[in-house]
């Protein structure tokens, strides 16, 4: 705690041992939160930062916010930082805590260190001589930007401006900045809208016949003052402040009050930001950009952000405030042309972004400010990364040895993969676009079409060469075809583990589900989104990494995997521990995930073959059966397919394991709901259309979730489990005869207890010899037999299912519904609800719910391995994609994570850094 | 184990320590499946019992049989017993395994045992001048009554039949029983159809102009023989065979085969009989009771088992076997008749009963024939009894002092005691009903009535003064107006806590569910089961204790509590260590409650009323509304309504603890789901049909159970949990500014983690303050807040949840569902297959899972009280009335169960046997 203490400054040695840096900071962060070690004095509320004294550092952002923690540690290493000082995050938490009111004593502290900072830049608040003006900025933990107020030019008043103007001899800039002072704190603080200013100002341009503000003289900035000062009484009633202590007491009030505002709120719930305590407020020396043609302000990363070249990329701007900067109101130019405007502040800032990639050993994205010729730093942070970028610096800094290659792993997001993988919007086209709705971002991805409503309909638009939106109110089996021709897939209910979004995320194509301000009418073939509406012939753009939908053709950009894709991946498998395997149900998937690094299958789901073409009117026939012998005939015509797509399947992932689900879903998904198509098949089966609607009225479940599915359907149909296994030791069988190696794995879903398993699996046993028997094959046949650990009672009760399985795999989508009580398809309805107030911090199904869902695969694991020591476990829900779960699948010791083929290189790296995070501990 | 060891025998000292009776046996299988102690000698086939030596006792059942063990016993005691031998389960099992062989060495071992058995008789087998004559007799360790095979006269052949025709000077009676041994020998062993043989004797009856059995002459009968030996050899190409140990070693045999005949299996399934090993075969030597008008049979109660009457209470038949008793063809006299005919023998019989219940100490069920004047037992065994006989019995007995009151206790099997509260069908005449379908026993009682198929049709009708049984596919909370007019429910899906269950179960009304026979057409108005049609006018009668769906009127018997009733629930009370609650949501159901010895409730359900009356139309504009402020508005509506509901029940509770669920069920259970139903509500509140339609639409969930429910409405909702405490909270002060004592407690349905505990609890506390601010009650209000553990990870996280709560209820219900992942209203489609499969023992929704969902449980408590050591805890799913549940619950600490009104008793009983069983331990 007492590092905290006061230090003398500036230091000259750049190499500052930087504690919270060099992990996983900002870039990262959707990964592991940053972790920022607490160092404060409790009780201290205000931090200083100046050539006199600088009481922070870096690691402090928790309680000085990141820009306020970087301050300092600028100012500590010898960088030109205006001074200034912090108050902390924990103040902001007490001013709630006191029910909105300033916590005693820090305005006593607030005057100590105006004081201390008077001393060092020589000015004075509210002194017309030399007056003391201060920016006062909102800086939490985790950066928000935008989402808090910012006042600036704070401690001018009527006398300090007319002092002002006649020191610096630039009325207009004197005035320009007392003007925006006002407008700035009567919307900030006091909440006067902004375009009662607006309208004042056009009235003097057009007063003054001037077309933008830099035309407006000096004269008619005084005016404006005055003007701006009726505004702010006429709505505040009262008089604007003349007490520069006034101004800056309400503008920390105002900045405490904006970290609770609806857009801050609503942008810590979209970014998943928890746990944090407030907003730290930064008071800093002003500096200007725009006292003239020797002042300029700018921003740049020190490498390319988008691409991760090693290039200074950023823009400036002469004669201008960095407001101006973000708004384009000018056009800016590129800092490589600054040496040309102002060579030696050029040279110090090339100077400085080396210091700076040095003590952060990171890309930073950094301010700066050149008032009359001297270069100013205003900001420093670890600057955000697309996943190229994030890939290709990681890459280069071991080059360059910056960082090491574990380093270099824990680096890069491992979600951001996909970018290298799928195609992308452009990012800056698409900030043009028209966002008329939000759903869930289920599949990575950028998909431009029209939009179609039904399987058929995406079919036929895309044989004719259509880019086509499949737009549904949900997916089930039978619209996998309408789902695969079309281009991107939007759904208005469902989650992120809906039916859409897993097979989406299994083909890598793009996907948006829940958008629920979609109403959908198929029939007329429209969208309503309030009163916009959507038609057959409007192109929308989807983004699967945001859950956008926009209007109209938004461009996108096409992925290319480079040479460093390939180095982080080499690196990866070179630290992992656990193996990663792949769901994978076609023989091109199989390939794919095998391209992507896959070690083998995990998840073979076998349902997905029975809607294929013909296969689908057999299954059906299975379906209406009435006797056994009726089953037996139909899925008689189902084993050849099945045994042919084992066959592919097995040959493309030579030799490597593949585990084989058998038959999951309740068998109502094979039968059409409609009138249109239980015609159909009522035709096509020639039965009367009676009894096909007699057996899905039947077949029908209150929650089908919970019902007759999984390994359930083989204990009442025990001849589609026969088939099922007879498919597979065929395949298996011809395999070998063709000198094809493969290890097939059969996993029965669903169990729930020991008799169950016990039971199956002699059935699986019995098949299993007598298709060896039948065809003659005398060799051994390496075919293990397991289960799925997905129902809780079969994670509680781990050690007596162990007795008959040779492996588990926990299927966390289904445990996690059963364990929280959630249906993945509805959870629509309460789950946004539950993040929103803080209640849940993520999506269960998304990342695993290590704190309960994670007990219970614990107890499984234990358990099961309690009967068998080398029990081999895996997980394949989708988590096994997700960087957080994988941390977790490594800790808990499970042999290997699959997930689908696109998060492959996603997992590898997940693993690897989670093998490194261990290592660390 | 050497307590198997050869004795002497008989015996003079009846007072013979019975291990394995005085507990809860036979009568109480249903309760705890009788442990019964295996003291044989491993590898020991066969034992004998006779004069010479007794080698077997009552303990040995499991290894003897019922039947086997206590012949050994009765004869050990010195009762008059015939000689014969057992050989045991374990000598069946072994001839299973060894694919369907007998197993090596036993015949050797039957042959040994003969010896003994004719030095004891003096006869030999196969001897013409005394023919030994022996009865071949399965006997399982749980009675089976009729499910396996018996032969009897096994030992005569040919020359055997004549000599014993002249010995016995009998030539008739001789060759009546050889040509019932070939009859039985074929049917039995070699599966020559009985009708073969009644073909021939019919000829045979004809030709002596015999209009009964009895009328045909001895050269008849002699004749028969010859005629049953040519059926015989016809349909088995083989000589009837003359050497009585082939006849014994294929007798054996068959036995053996009969264990696992098809209607064996099916009853064991159909009685939840699992783990035995297999059938004993007991060998025994004939006695006749058809020797004359000196002899003859009769089976006896010790007591009446209908009433429990100390009355000796049986039939008899003069010249007879013991079939022809059990056939009817004859009408026996009661045994109190007996002296009449044979005073020594009656006598004796009356001494022997003494003796039976003295030794046993519980009531017996015998078996007895008199040959030629001497008296012989055959069986004795734990004699099944009704509910208000088990309960009569047992009082008796404490008061002849024959057993203590636990013993007495542990004597009533308590789910019986249903019997003793609800109409029954009266057993005599059940019997001559057709029953025309069988669906789950789901609440007990018997329902006469006409069917009615809609919820208004059963009001209206009732309202008539019709006795209707309303007859549903399912039911739901729309229907329950139409529930409770009916005389019983019958639905064709759903298992026993499916909707109508759990209500029906509530109110003590008679119902049976998942009946899936029924094909119910409530347009039409009929019901149709196979080529059967029964329509509006057709009566009905069904059995909610034996799942029976009869035609036509069946007489009904009404119930009425005796002293012993209360006598029992008096001693229950006196050792029982849990508290019992009640499931009641109604002034009326909590009064009736208490009259059956509740002491609080455990569980209100607080959405049953907002279907009742006016009650629905606010309810439902609650729905509809799109803002806070008119869901307000509705809500407020609701508000008198709940307040006046939690005021009757307070007063009726009389200052016991109410524990108040919040709301629970998914709002679209609100909304009426046909067209019909919902333009009546659009008109009534007078929005458009569409909108109606379209909030059904939005409401609708594909798995409502994992829904937007429980909690979650609640978090989405805040004002429906501020309506709720709001009304309880004013009731409370509204009960106790009259003095009327009362003690709510807010239980939080569905909480799956801390948080949400806590966040909903700070809404209750808050609401709580500001109630009792307007209302200006100034004393402390003792409200407690808890929560219901039902989703599975709140058991697992119960440390957690802990820290938010007063106390638990375990929702077993959900908990189960979620648990095994069985929706309740879905399982009708492979729970079946399940227990025929024996792959589950019972329906885990009737009978608490102890090992899998019963893990979740122990869990729970235990991290629960980890954090609070005394948080109290219970038990509110339907398993609180279950007495194998209430035994969980006693072992694992729960402070009290709560149950139905009718099952209060049942689980009062149930928790002090489970104290009595514990302290044994």
């Amino acid at each position: 705690m007492s590092k905290a203490a006061t230090k003398k400054a500036p230091k000259t040695n750049n190499k500052v041992d930087i504690v919270s840096n060099g992990t996983m900071n900002g870039a990262s962060k959707r990964e592991v939160p940053p972790t920022v070690t607490l160092r404060n004095k409790p009780g201290r509320m205000v931090y200083y930062f100046g050539k006199t004294q600088v009481e922070g550092d870096a690691t402090m952002k928790s309680v000085l916010g990141g820009k306020g923690a970087n301050l300092a540690d600028m100012t500590s290493i010898g960088l030109p930082v205006p001074p200034g000082f912090t108050i902390t995050t924990e103040t902001c938490a007490a001013y709630y805590k006191a029910g909105m009111r300033l916590p005693h004593g820090l305005m006593n502290e607030v005057h100590k260190n105006v004081a201390i900072l008077e001393k060092e830049t020589g000015k004075k608040f509210g002194d017309p001589a030399n007056p003391l003006l201060v920016s006062v900025r909102s800086g939490a933990a985790v950066s928000m930007p935008g989402m808090m107020d910012t006042i600036l030019n704070l401690g001018l008043n009527d006398i300090a401006a007319d002092g002002m103007a006649s020191i610096t001899k630039n009325p207009r800039f004197a005035y320009d900045a007392y003007r925006r002072l006002i407008n700035m704190f009567g919307d900030v603080v006091r909440g006067v809208d902004h375009h009662h200013f607006e309208d004042v100002f056009n009235r003097i341009k057009a007063k003054y016949k001037a077309t933008i503000d830099t035309d407006v003289p000096a004269e008619g900035m005084k005016e404006l003052c005055d003007e701006y000062k009726k505004v702010y009484k006429k709505y505040t009633s009262e008089e604007f402040p003349q007490n520069p202590f006034k101004q800056l007491e309400l503008a920390i009030e105002a900045v405490f009050k904006s970290w609770n505002s609806q857009r801050a709120i609503d942008y810590r719930r979209l970014q998943s930001i928890q746990g944090l305590t407030g907003t730290a407020v930064n008071i800093q020396t002003m500096v200007y950009g725009n006292t003239g043609e020797e002042s300029g302000t700018g921003v740049a990363f020190t490498r390319n952000p988008a691409t991760g070249e090693n290039d200074f990329y950023g823009e400036f701007l002469v004669n201008a405030q960095g407001e101006d900067v973000v708004a384009g109101i000018r056009t800016p130019q590129p800092v490589a042309m600054m040496g040309q405007w102002n060579k030696s502040a050029h040279q110090q800032l090339l100077k400085i972004r080396g210091i700076l990639e040095k003590h952060y050993k990171d890309m930073q994205d950094i301010e700066f400010t050149v008032e009359r010729g001297t270069l100013y730093m205003l900001q420093t942070r670890t600057g955000k990364r697309t996943g190229p970028a994030a890939v290709r610096i990681a890459c280069d800094m071991v080059k360059e040895k910056l960082i090491d290659e574990k380093q270099a792993l824990l680096r890069i997001p491992a979600a951001d993969l996909r970018q290298l993988m799928l195609p992308s919007f452009d990012p800056v086209k698409k900030k043009l676009a028209e966002v008329v709705a939000r759903g869930l971002p289920a599949s990575f991805g950028a998909a431009v079409g029209t939009p179609v409503f039904t399987a058929e309909e995406a079919v036929d638009r895309a044989r004719k060469g259509d880019s086509v939106i499949l737009v549904r109110e949900f997916t089930s089996p039978e619209d996998v075809a309408g789902m695969h021709s079309a281009a991107g897939i939007l759904t208005s209910t469902g989650g992120t583990t809906s039916h859409a979004a897993v097979v989406a995320l299994g083909w890598g194509k793009c996907c948006v589900v829940g958008a629920s301000a979609l109403t959908i009418d198929a029939k007329a073939g429209t969208i309503k989104i309030g009163k916009l509406t959507i038609g057959r012939k409007d192109v929308i753009s989807i983004d699967g990494g945001t859950g956008e939908v926009m209007m109209g053709s938004v461009p996108t950009t096409e992925p290319k995997l480079s040479g460093d894709f390939s180095q982080v991946m080499k690196w990866s498998d070179k630290y992992r521990k656990i193996g990663i395997r792949t769901n994978a149900d076609t023989p091109n998937d199989a390939q794919r995930a095998r391209d992507f690094g896959a070690e083998g299958i995990g998840l073979c789901r076998t349902e997905h073959m029975f809607f294929e073409g013909d296969r689908i009117k057999p299954m059906r026939q299975m379906i209406l059966a009435e006797t056994r012998e009726d089953r037996e005939k139909a899925l008689k015509k189902l084993l050849p397919f099945q045994r042919d797509d084992f066959i592919g399947i097995f040959k493309a992932m030579k030799g490597l394991p593949v585990t084989i689900r058998l038959i999951d879903p309740p068998l109502h998904e094979f039968l059409p709901h409609d009138d249109k198509g239980q015609k159909e098949m009522a035709q096509l089966l020639n039965v009367s259309v009676d009894k096909v609607k007699q057996r899905v009225n039947q077949l029908h479940e209150g929650n089908p979730m919970l019902g007759h599915r999984g390994c359930r359907l083989c204990v009442t149909y025990p001849e589609i489990l026969e088939m099922q296994v007879r498919a597979i030791v065929e395949a298996a069988i011809d395999c070998l005869r063709s000198n094809i190696k493969c290890f097939p794995e059969i996993m029965i879903p669903l169990i729930g207890f020991k008799k169950e398993l016990e039971f199956l699996r002699a059935q699986v046993e019995a098949t299993i010899a007598k298709v060896k028997e039948e065809e003659d094959y005398k060799p051994k046949l390496d075919i293990k037999i397991g289960t799925m650990i997905e129902v809780p009672r079969a994670a509680v009760t781990a050690d007596e299912i162990a007795q008959h399985a040779d492996f588990f795999s926990f299927g966390t989508n289904d445990l996690t519904q059963m364990t929280f009580g959630y249906s993945r398809d509805d959870v629509g309805g309460f789950l946004p609800d539950y993040i929103g107030k803080e209640l849940l911090a993520v999506d269960p199904f998304q990342s695993l719910d290590t704190g309960g869902v994670g007990q219970l695969v614990q107890m499984g694991i234990t358990k099961g391995r309690q009967t068998k020591g080398d029990l081999k476990i895996g997980i394949c829900g989708e988590h096994g994609g997700d960087p957080k779960s994988v941390y977790f699948c490594h800790n808990v010791g499970m042999d290997y994570v699959s997930c689908s083929p696109f998060r492959v290189p996603i997992a590898r790296l997940s693993a690897a850094q989670a093998a490194i995070l261990a290592e660390k501990k």
